[in-house]
């Protein structure tokens, strides 16, 4: 079985770029003509706006990661798009990260696994340490058996992501004690285990690239979260390859909902996003 | 609109028990001829499990704790059993708290609450504070709006769970910061929010009592995890309020999958449980 990050380094080299495209249907951003059309059907809304978006993306980017929590919203309507979106995503070559940020223990986590992996077929998915390391290894667990990867939240983008990250214990902020057992559950399972780290984070960017030499990222907060590509490049290996950079707004929602030509400017954001953030892997 | 804490005191008064029944549907522990009734149809069986354990311990008890990652696992179809679930237990008087441990910022976080309080129609979620003070409000804001309830992870009861929630930091450890955050967001939305202690941390529970001496806790490891009703009456106020404490597998799982009369052995362990937990706040 490939480890997943050995996929998503052969993705990233194919398409040149380490953009992903975050899949965040917001009801007020989709576009007016796609709402009138569905009319009550949310989900269906949602899921036609991501087939459209992910055709327009699938030859610029490597992976897209959709977020769980709007699907979730429209109850198990919105899982049946999700799930269409995942299997389409799948089959125009993309790797997909299910952004769910789950974290349980035991036979609970297990299930969440079952969840991401086996019902909804993501290829990686987005988990929380609070809980410590029961909460992590049964993902890790089927994660290896599955070829599957996670990406465990250490250091995240938002205004408010100090309040307990930065908390300093033997010296060091919270983030990275987890970024230490995020390098050692790498280890336990190689290529199996990412680090969420944001954009918006430029210092403890480059510290963690230091500490997690041989960990990929997955770098939200780029674009309209207000990281740039100079602050993001930081994140990158010598080779081009290590971290992947979110863009989710930026990406698919640079217009107003009144737009009726919204997909030619999905296209030029998504081609812009991706030249900003070319690599030059070897392939 | 009454704030939730109000509601649930009135719900343990009623039947006198801090006892919340956790409703953890896992295949292998489902009665077999529950199974075979549903064939392939897993969320089917699980649906059916549910609302049986929900008739019998209804009478018994203030308060059920459907875990969202078992139905997760199903698929859409799960998430239907879910709302099933959830609305006869709302049906039945039970005040329902959705373990779902979710943690997101902005309208991510926003999207999350509306999938618990408005898709699911829970009247209280589980949420994990990693994030910080931004993946908190959103969920506070929708609470406090619709008369839903909180519960912020504080100190968990699984066995790994002090490889972050015990480091220290100024003297405290983290979980006691999450705490102090707890007690300021409660004191914000009052009667909205309350903290997950687990029982079979013991000190932590007691000196947790003492610092969040008007926060509701929701105390899991009760039961087949080990803790005593010795070790969680000290999450009680004087009043025998303050607290309810879950039990899953102890109440709903007290037989193995070949047994017959298996209701007979739910309700006995929900007898005896409930009455270990008795209250006696006055009505």
């Amino acid at each position: 079985m490939t480890p997943f990050f050995d996929r998503l380094a052969d993705a990233v080299r194919a398409k040149k770029t380490a953009l992903c495209v975050g899949l965040d249907p917001r009801f007020e951003s989709i576009p007016r003509s796609l709402r009138e059309l569905h009319g009550d059907d949310v989900a269906g809304a949602y899921e036609d706006f991501c087939l459209r978006a992910l055709e327009i993306v699938a030859p610029l980017v490597p992976v897209v990661k959709p977020q769980s929590a709007f699907f979730e919203a429209c109850g198990p309507a919105g899982m049946v798009a999700l799930e269409h979106v995942l299997r389409r995503a799948k089959d125009l070559g993309l790797v997909t990260i299910l952004d769910a940020k789950r974290g349980d223990i035991a036979s609970t986590a297990e299930a969440y696994a079952d969840a991401a992996f086996r019902a909804l077929d993501a290829d990686a998915v987005t988990i929380n340490p609070y809980l410590g390391r029961d909460a992590v290894e049964p993902f890790l667990r089927a994660a290896q058996q599955l070829g599957r990867g996670l990406f465990v939240l250490v250091r995240t983008s938002n205004s408010g992501a100090g309040l307990f990250q930065d908390l300093v214990s033997d010296g060091r902020p919270l983030y990275q004690h987890v970024a230490t057992a995020v390098a050692a559950w790498n280890r336990e399972s190689p290529g199996t285990v990412g680090a969420v780290v944001g954009a918006t984070h430029s210092a403890g960017l480059k510290l963690l690239r230091e500490q997690l030499s041989d960990v990929w990222f997955l770098v939200p907060g780029y674009g309209a979260q207000g990281g740039t590509a100079a602050d993001v490049r930081t994140a990158l290996w010598p080779d081009g390859l290590g971290a992947i950079v979110n863009s989710s707004r930026g990406v698919c929602f640079p217009f107003g909902p009144e737009e009726t030509n919204w997909e030619a400017a999905v296209e030029r954001a998504a081609r812009l996003a991706a030249r900003e953030l070319a690599t030059t892997a070897p392939l």
